[in-house]
């Protein structure tokens, strides 16, 4: 890999925040691993969270690679991540996992968007974190299967399900506003989108397209509703 | 790999033993990452927790290879090593560290004296385990360097360190009388250098000999103390 454009601002926040997320997957995929019922899925979780773990590194390592201190990039999102955690710990197992499957879920929209406004080297190595992740359809199954033995819990769930989106949505905004270099990469393909489409500027600011691109985001996420058996 | 001379029910236990080990491993070790006081030190911990998890995965998976259900091979130690970790509960990240750095030294040390009885197999498998395990060298780095900053914290650390290896020993010869079959792997080695010694059957018992293996392991203990910075 290369340094060239990657030294980009907007992708080393990019790489931080990723970085940051992923090492946050690892300790609520041990954590939950921890309550699961059985042996056995406790260590299909533990192993969920190891991958977590190998994707940390691979975008550490990147980060070092572009000469950057990697705890540095990661600093600016460890409040917002962790204050989305703190507003949303979970009372069961089971909301435990609709945690983790919806928060990877949406996590890995927004990031596979950023990726591809970004260089080469970095859109490939988010693409190959992110390919991994679908390990996460086993979380899935387990809330199935759960909500089959006892439907009365869907409703509860689906409410758990909107406030994730929602902490995450609002905690997302306060870090589109604290870096406007990251906001401004999510912008770059709005502004293109909509030059084509107007033939003009909008004049609309970095944070209006931030705000639509978070928009699109909650689309994949009735998907994931269904996939676990519960509804919007 | 082969099935072969691995169906011998000692070393399905040591199996057994060895991954649901090493699952417990993977959550210590989460555990004092999520403790650890600097970002960086955080996600080398969590690190070597997910090299732990690799560990199990691959036990289990020379466990299904001999057609015997895991979770199976492993109910017998969850037990037992729930026990160690219930009656050794650290009190500080420290104390947390000092318990990884033994156990990990204590269990290293047994599973390659046993493995070096079982099949060709199973003993590559385990070395290869304990070879990656070697990386909690950087545990030990963190102890020194924070007696290093306080000095007085040693006397208590070095009580903390002789409870850690009695507790083990003390789980470690319940787990010998309850699975026999495991008994008779750790004392096949015993057998045959008293023989040779003694040229005829010195009459003692399976659990006699194990006994003196359990002896023999708490010699590593004082090299893995100097390391740490503490006394005997």
């Amino acid at each position: 890999m290369t340094q060239g454009p990657s030294a980009d601002p907007g992708v080393i926040d990019l790489l931080g925040l990723l970085a940051y997320a992923e090492l946050g997957s690892f300790f609520r995929l041990a954590d939950d691993a921890g309550l699961a019922p059985s042996l056995r899925t406790k260590g299909q979780l533990a192993g969920l969270a190891a991958a977590e773990q190998n994707h940390y590194q691979a975008l550490r390592g990147r980060l070092v690679e572009l000469g950057v201190d990697p705890e540095m990039a990661m600093a600016p999102f460890v409040g917002p991540l962790d204050s989305w955690n703190e507003r949303t710990e979970p009372q069961s197992w089971l909301e435990s996992l609709v945690k983790t499957y919806v928060g990877e879920g949406i996590a890995g929209d927004f990031y596979r968007k950023v990726a591809a406004l970004a260089d080469e080297d970095t859109r490939v190595l988010v693409e190959d974190v992110l390919a991994e992740t679908e390990r996460a359809e086993f979380v899935a199954e387990q809330v199935r299967a759960a909500l089959e033995e006892d439907p009365r819990l869907a409703g509860r769930l689906s409410l758990w399900a909107r406030r994730l989106v929602g902490e995450a949505l609002s905690q997302a905004q306060a870090v589109a506003v604290d870096r406007p270099r990251l906001a401004a990469l999510l912008a770059r393909d709005e502004k293109v989108a909509e030059k084509a489409k107007k033939a003009g500027d909008s004049g609309l600011g970095d944070l209006a397209a931030v705000s639509r691109m978070f928009a699109s985001l909650t689309e994949g996420h009735a998907a994931r509703l269904t996939a676990m058996g519960l509804a919007e």
